[in-house]
């Protein structure tokens, strides 16, 4: 299945579920729709934090298409949506026509789901995926730098792997720039601030095997958390896991290393 | 006095303190000089934390001169250098001629006079600069993303502004993203983990006066503070306040925002 089949299938509603399995091989990225008036700030916040924010596209104001897929509509091309008025989440839908505007701007952010094809490659496939659960996500105490009306902290994925492959894990992810990279921290000295990982803010908690350490990515769901807390009037997001499929290949973001 | 005329000073040591008040008008910027075994990292990590280390310039290996000074040479048109071993701060100097090496990269990277140039001329001259002392830097809990072999915490720097004046200190810094750009965070409740404001770890402390808060930015010592963290071979600086002085001028900064 390649990146346009992946799209239409969701748009036909054949496919309703996350993504992570669907057209291998191919791109996949976060979403965040904000009104033309608070672009600017989303542009500067994705430059001033871009481990967990990998800015891959922000598309014209009130244009629904982007150029990583052909023939794309970016209210239909997702499985999941979420709504956010004033920093609460409000509404929920599987597809966002009924949210459009003409002045809304959407920027695609790059996803975890490629370093995840590279490590899966390289024989060190996450736990999440050979559970056929979600990543587990946290909320950390790391404060974003703040860009105009936003700010939050950043959000992190976590993936146990043992201390021995520490060192690989970092270098096969670390090429991926503008798929939030090599790791932020890992095993308990990190400095994150979280407190629990039997309890993430958001996927599923994982098992840990014995000789394993977490190991912290930036995280593109990040934004999400910056809607929230910066009470931002209009945010249409995707929901975690269930991602944007662009005509990309993981190995072009490779050579796209900047 | 232009940016050439103060490498010439300083080259021959006609002037030896601080730069804060020469040349006005022209960008200054920290330096920091790897091996060119560690040069990757170096970039890597200044591209992850763009904020503290917004990167103006990569030398070719080996090379002192810098396209943003004509007839420039790094080795001796700064006022103070510093020689890092292992993590160590094992030497100072008022050249750098004898540690160079034919290995050597440099790092540009843009510093916090730019913005202060900028709030000195909409009338909010930083109270370091009034009293004529070194701004005050303190080393924050924030970790920064690490790259390879390199990691450590952020460094900010601190200036106290009226509270009222905050949005128009974060409104006038923000456009010079290549000079550290809008405050990282202020007032009492930053989350960054600074203990005592009459303590800097760096640079001199300063007065509050009556309704002023703290006001915090990303700082150019912070990869002096990488450096000493990732406990590097063979790292140069320059001692803080004493910059690089460029033949840019801070308004081509602003016309460079990214």
């Amino acid at each position: 299945m390649t990146g346009a089949q992946a799209r239409r299938a969701i748009r036909k509603k054949q496919h309703a579920g996350p993504t992570a399995t669907l057209a291998p091989g191919f791109v996949q990225a976060n979403l965040v729709v904000v009104p033309q008036a608070d672009a600017d700030d989303m542009r500067l916040l994705c430059a001033r934090n871009p481990v967990p924010c990998p800015m891959l596209e922000e598309t014209a104001p009130g244009s629904h298409r982007s150029r990583l897929g052909s023939q794309s509509d970016l209210r239909v091309d997702l499985s999941a949506y979420r709504l956010w008025r004033d920093g609460e989440l409000v509404e929920r839908a599987a597809d966002a026509k009924g949210w459009w505007r003409d002045d809304l701007v959407a920027f695609l952010i790059g996803c975890s789901f490629t370093f995840e094809w590279a490590l899966t490659e390289a024989g060190l496939p996450p736990r999440h995926a050979t559970c056929g659960v979600n990543v587990p996500m946290y909320r950390t105490a790391v404060p974003l730098a703040p860009a105009g009306k936003l700010h939050g902290h950043l959000i992190v994925s976590m993936r146990p792997y043992p201390a021995d492959d520490l060192e690989r894990v970092r270098t096969i992810t670390r090429p991926f720039v503008e798929a939030h990279g090599e790791p932020v921290g890992w095993g308990y000295q990190h400095g994150l601030g979280i407190r629990d990982l039997s309890r993430p803010d958001e996927g599923d908690a994982v098992p840990f095997e014995r000789g394993e350490i977490p190991v912290f990515w930036g995280c593109g769901v990040t934004p999400q958390q910056v809607a929230a807390e910066s009470c931002l009037p209009y945010v249409i997001t995707h929901e975690p896991g269930h991602m944007f499929v662009t005509d990309l290949r993981h190995d072009d973001l490779r050579r796209r290393r900047r």
